[in-house]
């Protein structure tokens, strides 16, 4: 058995947990997962919000036995992964903990919620309801995220770690699909990152599987 | 110079940021700051976005000197707080690290990205909405958070932790504030919390700086 189970479908959030399987170098199952009702059980037990990336972690106890244990949430999953695997060197060192745990939850929340906010056209002018949200508003956080990507390579600064798979996945995403304006640090950002031979060799796989499931007789 | 710079508005997300400040017994100086444009510029410098609640990490190195590390974002000032306090015991042990990290960022993601949609009145009803939204609809984010909050008395079972600062006060704020159902496994979590000392304390000083600001000339 493998150590991982992912439940995944390769046109989704499920990119981003794969890229972190290979830069941890984890050894990992995936299954397949349809959007739809007919969803396998132990898939609709691990996340009952039925969202893709699950994963399921069959953690080896020091008597010999397993403890399954699900982490959802593609940001989760990332960290928790460099936590496991921490021979990979994708951990935060003593000064980089701020930066990397600011930036992980910074992309997480306001950019998450921004990008989709404003992709659904849901207005967010009233200056009322900017101090509600978390993200103030698109044009700030962009404004903001274009500030915190200046000047670094990385989110640690000269460094990658974990923190990079999940913000540079907002990068690259907001650059590919035009969820994101094209500024220069995103630009750049996204294209160091897709440099990366682990981000390469999973993308290269979820671009087949969506390739495959395109030509597949319906 | 106190360890912590913690700028914060009592009536805002910075209450979370005081109640780890408290958990953690971390020594921090509160710089009270107002919306509005005419905000000290160590808070702009530090956070572009002007969101509260923002932390400044006066670092001790080990050759005597400081290193200013800023960290914003209610989650990661939680998660952070533990990380350079260990000393409180707030963070999860090897079997707790799946539930600690999923629970953290599915309130930073979803819960706070649903509570927040559905209190702008913005619809989610069109099911190819809901694909996209990594919440899916308020109503589906809602039976999640109740099926993981049930059977358990805190994030990682049945010991506090950092986690339960940040999903507690989603749950305490839902309840006090309307923006959740009147569950019973919200209001049991959010009881159990409330009774926390270091939960009392914090609320107090904030509840007192309301107070005071509401009685100030205008």
């Amino acid at each position: 058995m493998a150590e991982y189970s992912f439940y995944t479908n390769p046109m989704s959030r499920g990119q981003i947990a794969r890229w972190a399987l290979h830069e941890a170098g984890a050894d990992y199952e995936q299954v397949l997962v349809d959007y739809g009702p007919d969803q396998p059980e132990a898939f609709v037990k691990a996340n009952p919000m039925r969202k893709f990336p699950t994963l399921v972690h069959h953690h080896m106890s020091e008597n010999g036995g397993t403890h399954d244990h699900v982490v959802t949430e593609a940001a989760a999953i990332c960290h928790y992964l460099a936590e496991m695997h921490p021979g990979a060197d994708l951990l935060p060192g003593a000064h980089e903990k701020a930066d990397y745990f600011r930036y992980f939850f910074f992309a997480a929340g306001p950019v998450e919620q921004a990008v989709i906010t404003n992709t659904m056209g849901w207005s967010t002018q009233d200056p009322q309801k900017q101090v509600m949200l978390g993200f103030g508003s698109y044009d700030r956080l962009v404004d903001t995220l274009e500030q915190m990507l200046t000047g670094r390579d990385y989110v640690c600064g000269d460094r990658f770690t974990m923190a990079d798979v999940y913000v540079g996945s907002h990068a690259i995403w907001g650059i590919d699909f035009d969820t994101l304006p094209k500024h220069d640090a995103f630009i750049t950002y996204a294209e160091r990152l897709k440099k990366r031979p682990a981000y390469i060799e999973a993308r290269k796989i979820d671009a087949d599987l969506s390739a495959e499931s395109a030509s597949a007789p319906g």
